[in-house]
């Protein structure tokens, strides 16, 4: 039920005991109940991510002693995956558990809100988010859809794919069927490669017949529920092309506006401790997952050349920029972006780049 | 007031009043007013964490609409810096924002839940908190001081700290007089460094006057605040003995059991939020005064040899060989620890080594 179809029910029920007489006190109104509908673009049951968002849901709760209640629909459950933006756009329900770059064909620049190829990784993204404009932007991208957006979650640095061809030289692209969708999908076609965007399920028996060479999809521990490790030779790293893919919760404008200032620190709160703790179990699940694929031992592990990422970097550049000459907001959020990330690298080089050296 | 003074208040009013003839409906029981202390070790107004403090404070405020505030009090102002773990394992106060290594002398293995030399950065030891046997194993070592831990923040990779002489190899290490506290101290110890344990207060005068060669402190931010830039030549990365030091709020178990199970979400969701956003503040405002060092143009920056990193390695070993064998506690959360990060390590080493390499 919507919280003003809540309000109306209870008005005419007060009306009829005829207790309208007195001021409600203030713990009367306190004790309404919200609730909320979340739609995701996940499979039900779906490890990190559908659970996340559950989790989410649950803390919430717990927060508000459920006076802010969120029943969570997988994708297809209520809306598709890809339906969750117009649902929570148009106050069909009021949030959704989702990734800004499926909506793309929305605002273009809704795209550096997840990820874009050899952009920020998880740390970098966050400090972008919280202590830049990151948030402040994707505030300002997403108001004119009634959106309110928080970031909630992080798959961490991707992987760069399954391959039945080996990827020697940037020329290995050419002809290459691979399933790779967004920005990184023009990134590889712009090497020559024959890019498709099959949907999840025939990915398996196009790449076993071969009419997939390639695809990308998460990290190990998602891919390996895929079994693409049955069907393709090679699991390349790094995933160049989704350095930290930042996870959304968007709140319809309205129903958000509407929450007292509790339930909506409940809901802020919740949504940045999913975000870490996604982010945390991303980690453990892709190192078991990892091991498990290592200790099963019949994939090939390989890490594109540093020639080939250089290249590959070369031409994103020029995917980013034919990206934002469409679109002005683009632009200004790649440029806020980019700065940030070039404030950023010079410490992070002498940080956490040395840390990971000493592995 | 403590909780007990006030709901005893409260009855004498109650009584006096004549309203205990009915019972009193359980929103009555809502909003009792919890009002807590805090205690922390920084100094008042400490950028980042003194802040970060006060700013859990304000959220849970916010989350329980005023039901549990928290009073925040800096080092020194109620309890000295040092004396947040004893005021909050005797109830003195409620909880307290501190860092877990500082109490080695309570019990060896508090320092694995802060950082060891050489061990995890923020995203693995979050993981581990989160999603391996971390905050379990936390809770377990404090739970004899009536304590409850959470993770409540990180200051990434830290510095490798000032220096007056130039490091060129590990036997550089030999007579020099270098303020470092914990195990990084111990280790230098063991390379023939005279450690000193100096009194923040006394450590720029110190190098001022050639009493000190070197120092470590935290990070670009807090060290410029320090002024060490004007009184030390060389700047040195990576902070190999605090890879990245989480931050921990520590609350009195009864205090935290007598809470209702939202206040308890409020405080463990706060916690988590504040774990992500000071991580982020950190970040920002270490790549900010980087910048600003830079502009100056007055300091040397350097990076510790490859050999020098793995000589101080095999130290740091032999160190916390020593630490383990005195107690089983910290022996049992060192293995933990070092399987967790073992299994970390080969994802990391395709993950996120692969993004700094590429930044």
């Amino acid at each position: 039920m919507e919280r003003r179809e809540f309000i109306k029910g209870l008005g005419v029920a007060a009306v009829t005991a005829g207790v309208l007489a007195f001021e409600a006190p203030a713990v009367w109104a306190k004790g309404e109940k919200v609730m909320w509908r979340m739609v995701t673009s996940w499979t039900p049951g779906m490890p990190i991510l559908q659970t996340g968002a559950e989790r989410f849901a649950k803390r919430v709760a717990q927060l508000t002693e459920g006076r802010l209640t969120i029943q969570v629909f997988a994708g297809g459950e209520l809306v598709p995956p890809m339906g969750v933006f117009d649902a929570v756009s148009q106050g069909t329900v009021q949030c959704g558990h989702s990734a800004a770059y499926y909506w793309a064909g929305k605002s273009i620049a809704a795209q550096w809100f997840t990820t874009i190829p050899f952009g920020l990784n998880a740390q970098g993204i966050n400090a972008w988010f919280y202590n830049g404009n990151g948030l402040k932007l994707w505030e300002e991208v997403y108001a004119p859809f009634n959106l309110v957006p928080r970031p909630a979650g992080n798959t961490g640095v991707q992987m760069g794919g399954w391959f039945n061809k080996e990827i020697k030289t940037i020329d290995d692209f050419k002809g290459l069927k691979m399933r790779m969708p967004g920005l990184g999908g023009k990134v590889i076609a712009k090497a020559g490669a024959a890019v498709t965007l099959l949907p999840a399920g025939e990915i398996y028996t196009s790449l076993e017949k071969g009419v997939l060479d390639a695809t990308e999809w998460v990290g190990p521990c998602h891919d390996m529920r895929m079994g693409f490790q049955k069907v393709a030779k090679f699991y390349y790293a790094p995933g160049w092309h989704e350095p930290g893919s930042a996870l959304e919760l968007i709140i319809n404008k309205k129903a958000y506006e509407e929450l007292s200032s509790d339930l909506k620190a409940a809901v802020d709160a919740a949504a940045a401790e999913l975000n870490i703790t996604m982010l945390s179990e991303f980690e453990k699940e892709n190192a078991a997952a990892l091991a498990q694929l290592k200790k099963e031992g019949k994939v090939q592990f390989r890490t594109f050349s540093k020639e080939i990422l250089t290249k590959l970097k070369a031409l994103s550049d020029e995917v980013i920029k034919e990206q934002i000459e469409k679109d002005p907001i683009a632009q200004k959020v790649h440029k806020d972006f980019t700065e940030f990330k070039n404030l950023l690298n010079p410490w992070a080089a002498i940080s956490e780049k040395e840390y990971y050296e000493g592995i």
